[in-house]
């Protein structure tokens, strides 16, 4: 891995790339990058390769788009994804790369990941903080045919480069900004509630979603503050690469649930988890997990001990959910027009595929029935 | 790099190993590992390789251990170092590493870093918590006939492998514990205190200050402790491998003064960095420097924010001073019996050597002079 964070960084492109052969494959999303002059400007960088493009990669990347960049790789012998977006283009990209290497449809991989035997190495230009898929090794992938989203895991998938501009965020419009800080912060909460303890990553997390608290309001007022929009890429980078998760036991709760919103309805990841966080915290508080709660609201949100636990512990997730609303984003499922017709399946599916079972705070299908009805 | 974090982690050595051949040179200090029956262990586990020794290097490693390792790599085609120990056991081992590609004396790869062209491959046992060594790029050697103690930085020295097995330092003594802590700390102080801010980055740098501040005093009375030892192993590693000074300037000072003290008394570094740490931090304090002073006193300390910046960064300096003295580090150089008769001279090569009037607050050779007079 080797990742350049800092203004005009992209300059260092076509010598690491060059490492890999000459073949490119451009990926992107909905066009953004052809307007703020990234796309232009990376064709000039790379004009000494040879470019094929797949544009138009959708958020909540679909089994689709993965098929017909696979079979691009494949026709054209690309030698190296160029992935140039967020989260959705990267995902995409690195279902691709190991896509590339197998005969069939995509779709499998997701299913069985021993299927996954090599892989093409994957260049990143990021254009929005929020995932962290520029250092981790996870895709995530919607069939909506199947209503399906699932992850994909391999070492394989790990970028081997990563341009980290916070300039290339400027543009990056006020919901998007905020959905991307709800991201990084659920990655975070994620790690941070876990049944292992481990009090120097929990330090990291704590920094880390003080950062994005810190950030995100003068990143919507300021678009072009290169402080304001350098630490939220810092700290989306560093939310989801493991060092926040070092001695815990990785089980999520927020995401399989989301997910399920997702696969169903095509919404906003990072603005589902502002609305199923907070009640989800709500849910799981007790007497087993009011401490943790209270260093949360002490280390994260600055408030100061006082008597009563749950009181504070309260006050920990009343300051989540007011932060949420705060920067723009909902705070309930009604606001999507999601009501409850689906949620008995979506909570089987959150359990089954998430192993929620074996969550910080264990979560049955009524569990995940009680947190959606609260977030209606 | 694989690190291998957790009790048992040396089982996957074997595996690891073999990816680079079959000739160990296996370095280690003192011979507590006999006693402690590491080496015993891991001679058990590597029965299958041909394993040559180098045993005995001191603290501060000396130029003379590393040309002998080399002269063995040489002659026994060695394929991969095996350190077991601490940072003096690894910084030897980087040395003979890149000196086995070196036909010559080994210092002149100190005195031309260019001259570095190749280095064997390094893996890590690790069995003090203290300079970071097993996840940065960096050596330091002395050599006592010319009072010289240079860095070595190289790309091609970082180590391959590292197992870090917090039980490994439940042996450590109280005196080496805390010099231990005193170096972790020093790391991130200097990374901290930077002419560049930088909130995330930092944020991690207070939270592994207050990793080591707690868990210090639990590993000197709990020897056996492994969540303190495991923090303390962890914070160790973070604290220099780059995570902390990320969009910093890197420039130093403590450092630079202490390898002076070493190379003219070959003190214990993290000792002679807690005489002069606090002592730094009164020199330096000013209504410049201020500011950062008192976040430090409050994120770091949880000191409360009053109404005289001076007086809380005072007593952030002052929570420093108590704390070395706490955990059974001298707080004079008298205590080593160190007195000014090369206080010129050190400043001289101090200031030289380490840059320092790039430093946070620049320092000439009349400042180290004064630090080290404070410090008497």
């Amino acid at each position: 891995m080797e990742h350049s964070f800092g203004s005009g960084q992209e300059s260092h492109l076509p010598a690491k790339l060059s490492a890999y052969g000459k073949k490119i494959l451009l990926t992107y999303g909905g066009g953004s990058i052809k307007k703020t002059g990234l796309y232009d400007k990376l064709m000039d960088l790379l004009k000494d390769f040879e470019i094929f493009e797949l544009g138009g990669i959708a958020p909540n990347p679909k089994i689709e788009s993965v098929n017909t960049g696979a079979a691009i790789c494949k026709k054209e012998g690309i030698d190296v994804i160029l992935a140039v977006g967020g989260g959705s283009t990267i995902d995409c990209s690195k279902a691709i790369a190991a896509a590339a290497y197998y005969d069939g449809d995509a779709w499998d991989l997701l299913l069985d990941m021993s299927k996954i035997t090599k892989a093409l190495p994957i260049a990143v230009v990021l254009t929005i903080a929020a995932t962290g898929s520029e250092m981790d090794s996870v895709a995530v992938i919607s069939n909506m045919r199947t209503n399906e989203k699932l992850p994909l895991y391999s070492p394989l998938i790990l970028p081997k480069v990563s341009v980290l501009n916070p300039e290339n965020t400027y543009t990056v419009p006020p919901f998007q900004t905020a959905a991307g800080s709800a991201d990084i912060m659920s990655h975070v909460i994620e790690n941070y509630f876990d049944r292992e303890q481990a009090f120097v990553p929990d330090a990291l997390n704590e920094g880390l979603l003080r950062a994005v608290i810190k950030y995100t309001p003068i990143a919507l007022k300021q678009p072009s503050s290169y402080e304001a929009r350098a630490q939220l890429m810092w700290a989306s980078t560093l939310a989801l690469n493991g060092l926040g998760s070092t001695g815990k036991t990785f089980a999520w709760s927020c995401h399989y649930i989301e997910h399920e919103l997702s696969a169903f309805y095509d919404i906003t990841h990072g603005a589902g988890l502002a609305v199923l966080t907070p009640k989800w915290m709500r849910h799981i508080l007790s007497e087993d997990t009011v401490d943790k709660f209270c260093d949360y609201a002490v280390n994260v949100w600055g408030l100061e001990r006082g008597n009563d636990k749950f009181t504070l512990a309260n006050q920990g997730i009343d300051a989540t959910e007011a932060f949420f609303k705060s920067i723009g984003l909902p705070s309930t499922l009604a606001e999507f027009g999601i009501d409850n017709t689906h949620f008995e399946l979506m909570a089987k599916n959150a359990v089954k595929i998430g192993g929620l079972r074996n969550a910080y705070v264990p979560l049955s299908e009524k569990d995940v029935v009680t947190i959606l009805q609260m977030s209606l």
